[in-house]
């Protein structure tokens, strides 16, 4: 398992385009900028649990995103496939059948 | 410009998951078995143009996805990549340089 906060980054950067556009501030201040949930509070000019309550409602809807869609996971085993082939090209292993093999499971993720 | 039925069947291929039990019910039925409006319209017992609403709803919302996600498009941009790398392997043009560029793209893609 991931750590929590590299997790929810990735995740934002998957799903942010679905969030509303406080939402995506909120999220971007707490978890790129680093802003505390009292910083972000006095910025917007509202209650520091507003703000906790809003970040905790988006990271589940991120988690649901995930759960219906699996783009996370997808570039995850994508990744590991591409870090594969990375790997045969510079051991120059250039075996067609290998190659193709991982090519076929490439297609079988989309 | 891919034929209108393809293109919306494809889209509800990535985003179904995003759509309510019914709007994948009218959808599926319409576009997947091919029944008419009047045939959904008769199975669920409302009336036509209450399906054929909620079908151009749906439709609106999936480009919706679409211009926010962009699977499709990626899923084509990667199909086209894929297919060029199998063509290399193919014809035994076994390039490391040349297959390498190609993970690069793909991995630009996600």
């Amino acid at each position: 398992m991931l750590e929590k906060t590299t997790r929810i980054n990735y995740l934002f950067d998957f799903y942010q385009a679905l969030l509303t556009p406080k939402q995506r501030s909120y999220m971007s201040l707490y978890y790129l900028d680093d802003l505390s949930l009292g910083e972000i509070a006095d910025e917007y000019e509202v209650s520091r649990q507003a703000v906790y309550d809003n970040i905790k409602r988006t990271e589940a809807m991120l988690e649901e995103y995930e759960e219906k869609l699996q783009l996370f996971h997808k570039f995850l085993e994508r990744g590991n496939i591409i870090e594969q082939m990375e790997k045969c090209l510079r051991d120059n292993e250039l075996d067609s059948t290998k190659l193709g093999k991982y090519l076929v499971l490439l297609k079988e993720l989309d």
